[in-house]
This record gives structure tokens, C-alpha cells and sequence, in this order.
């Protein structure tokens, strides 16, 4: 079986990164394609490319530029010819870097350059990098035990369970919450199309929990530090799901502890 | 009480165009503010309020432009003061008129202009108009009786049952399932923040049905006959709904024949 091939989206920081890292050290075999706009000005990741000789792959990719995703796909082909995993790392809340507390504060621009980011690039990413996906080798995720490649790739995106529409009970963050109610429609979308294909690709969102990053950091006084996971945290409990995604479980939504998020 | 005053947007034609006309003839003594992009061109429109002298007024409005909806409501503020029902009509399946049938007809540009005006248009809309439905008299809908006025006002954004996520089962159509997906957490979201002021503005999102109308042409070869609705029959239905919503039915989906929709 070929070496496992993963790449993360948004990869110079917060969960992007720490998943090139987790991948790196746990998946001894596997191979990553690290994405991220602007490579120059990422050190950590590079350093981390540094301590894996041959094992990263950096490209160039913003992923609210079509081109950009269309370009990638096409070097990633020419050099790896398929991949088994991709994550959709890059999010925010809001331009402003705060979700919106009211209605007032809700702009055209500012919900529309939500969306672009967190769903129509994600979106767009699965046009371009499915074809390598279905040619994967199935090497992330549980196989049956009878069929050796059931799925030959994995999508999962990032999303957030204050995207789940029945779950929402507190309202704010207009355009945040609803980008991610659009992605998990894409998620759900995605999981039909790929799983009409043979081999199949499973397509699933995943919520990280409230994790340190950048984009949670103008709320974290307000959140228990038990329920503040580090970046390393959280990456761990996406991958004992990741490690576990079949068939079976593609086209919904799960939390980091398993369970599943309601629509 | 005053004269209840309805704003239908998107009301040149279609589903909008039907709910100005049941209104000024079912509701006698309703007014209604009827906004679409090109008023010159809305010739039903105009023959329609010459049929009901001072009842109707027409100011353009295009969803895609903030400064428009900003501007739109202002005169409506200036002439009314008020309103007690707003109805987003405008959608798009896609630019192309079609939805898309597989991952490789989805673009970045063709999500985005449809989010635009599906989902983005009806929030700003929200924006802009709820303080003129906070001060409606809730003359749409049905107040509790121990209430006179629990809900001043009401919002319905026009939805789709392929935008409900758990009822997805088919796929495509991206651009127009993530939109109404997108929506439903609109309405949601706009829900609970309507909720808490006091009086409250009632929001939901209404499937029609599958209408006889522009968005649906290219497809009603395919459907039934008895399931495709006149858009007589599927406003009818959708009044039927409106005339009984109250704070207990905010902040969810339903279905022309008043059935909760799954998000």
C-alpha cells in the first residue's frame, strides 16, 4: 500500500498546523501537503518541514481564490498523484476578527467575505482535489474488514457546533454561525455525490471544540479553562475520529468527543 | 388598531408578485409596500396597484445592494412609520438558471452570487427593517388572547425543502441547498435576537412548495402535475400558515401545508 498522503488547508497555524504536526509524528509512513497564502511568512511551518526531510510539501494556496485551489490541485497531481486526506482548516469569525453581537453589526461585506472563506472555499476545494481523492489508497480512516478499499480518501471540514441550527439557543455571530450551517450542507452534499462513486470518498465536519487559537483569542477569558483545549488537544480527539471514519459515518457532523451534532 | 402593512420583496413577479395580490384581496384593509429591482419594467405590478388605488407602493430595491435596502427603508420609515410583515421572496437557483448536477459545474463566483442574494439579501433586509417591525401593531399573525400585542411584527423568509439538511438525500444543486441552508440559520438566529426585544417579531422560513414559477421552469417536465402548485395555491397555503404564527412558532421551518421541516 502506498505511503498516506494528507493535506491540510490553512496549514501555518492554530488547528492547521498542529494537525501537520500530529499527522508527522503519529503517521510515521505518511506524506503532507501543507497549504496555506503565504508560505514566505511561515516559519513554524517551515521549521517543521526542517525536522521532517521530505516528508512536507508547501504550496501556496488562498482558499478564497479559485485559481489559487485549481493551481494546487494540478502541482499536487503532478507530483503526488493522489491524496487520502484533506482537512479544511481556514476560518473566521467575522473581517472584524469578532462575531457579530447584534444585528447592527451585521454588514453585506462582512457576512459575504465569511462565506467566501468558510464555505465556497472548502466548497471549491473538493471540486478541484475529489479526482485525487478518488484515486487515493484508502489510507486514513477504518476499512471494513472484507473490503480493503472501501473509501479511497477523506474529507472533513472544520466546522463549528455553533453552526448546528437546532442547537442554536443564544443567537450572535450571524455571519460565523451561518457559514457553518452552509458548510455542513456542503459536507452533506459532498458525502452524496462522492458516495455514489466507487471508490467512495467520506466527506464529514468536525467541531475542534473552543480551541486557543487566533481566531477564538478575543473570547477566552470568558471560557472555563477546562473547556479551552490547546491546539494539541483537540487535534488528538479529531484524529481518533478521523482514525475511525468509514462509510458508514460520512455525511454528518461530529464534535470532538464523538458524539454527533444535530443540523 | 392601524391598518396592517405588509412589504413584500421581490414582488415583481412569482411568489412575490402572488402575495401582494392575496393580500390586497383577502386582507381589505392591508396596505402594501411592494419592492423590486426594476419598478419601470414591473408592468403586473403597476397594473396591479392601479386596481387598488392607494393601497400599493412600489420603491425599488435590489437585494444585492445594502445601500438600497438602507435607502428603501428610510422611505418606508418616512411614509409608514411602521411595518407588520415582511415577506423575502427573490432567489436564484444559480446565475446560470440551472443548479448544478455535479461538483464539476460549481464555481466560486456562482455560490457566491447565489448566497448573495438568498441569504445575504433576506439578513440585511432583517437589519434595516426589523426597527419598523418592532414598531408594527401586529396586525399579521395571531396575537395570544391574553395578549394583545405579543408579536409586533413578522418576518418569513421564503426557504426550499432541499435546503433542509437532514432531508437531504439526492445532492446537487449546490449553490441553491447551501443558500437555503444558509437562510434557515438566518432565520434562526434572527429569531431568538426578535425574540428577547418587547413587543417581538415573529421569523420564520416557509417552504412554497414546487411553484410554477421562473426559478423552477427549467424543471417542471419532471414533476407531477398535482405537485407542481400554481402560485395561487402555494401563497394561499403559505397565508394560511402566516395568519396563525405566533411566538410559540418562531425561529423554525415549515412546509406550505404547515408541517415542521427538519433542518
Amino acid at each position: 500500500m502506498a505511503a498516506p498522503i494528507a493535506l491540510i488547508q490553512g496549514a501555518s497555524r492554530g488547528l492547521g498546523f498542529e494537525f501537520c504536526r500530529h499527522i508527522l509524528k503519529n503517521k510515521t509512513l505518511a506524506t503532507v501537503v501543507a497549504t496555506c497564502r503565504n508560505p514566505d511568512g511561515a516559519a513554524d511551518l517551515r521549521t517543521l518541514a526542517g525536522q521532517h526531510p521530505g516528508r512536507v510539501t508547501v504550496f501556496r494556496l488562498d482558499v478564497n481564490q479559485e485559481n489559487d485551489i485549481r493551481g494546487a490541485a494540478e502541482m499536487v497531481k503532478e507530483k503526488f498523484g493522489q491524496l487520502d486526506l484533506i482537512v479544511n482548516c481556514s476560518a473566521m469569525l467575522h473581517p472584524s476578527g469578532k462575531g457579530e453581537t447584534s444585528l447592527r453589526e451585521v454588514s453585506a461585506q462582512g457576512i459575504i467575505s465569511t462565506l467566501t472563506t468558510n464555505t465556497v472555499g472548502p466548497l471549491v476545494m473538493a471540486k478541484y482535489f475529489s479526482p485525487l481523492l478518488l484515486k487515493g489508497s484508502g489510507g486514513f480512516g477504518q476499512q471494513p474488514a472484507e473490503k480493503a478499499k472501501q473509501h479511497s480518501g477523506i474529507i472533513v471540514n472544520i466546522t463549528a457546533k455553533v453552526g448546528s441550527i437546532g442547537d442554536n439557543g443564544l443567537g450572535g455571530w450571524y455571519s460565523y454561525r451561518i457559514s457553518k450551517a452552509a458548510l455542513n450542507m456542503a459536507t452533506r452534499n459532498l458525502s452524496i455525490e462522492l458516495g455514489r462513486s466507487r471508490p467512495k470518498v467520506v466527506c464529514v465536519s468536525l467541531h475542534p471544540g473552543t480551541v486557543n487559537t487566533d481566531l477564538s483569542r478575543p473570547y477566552h477569558r470568558n471560557v472555563p479553562k477546562d473547556k479551552l483545549f490547546s491546539t494539541e488537544h483537540s487535534v488528538n480527539c479529531l484524529m481518533n475520529i478521523i482514525d475511525t471514519l468509514n462509510m458508514e459515518k460520512t455525511g454528518k457532523a461530529y464534535s470532538w468527543d464523538g458524539t454527533e451534532l444535530p443540523w
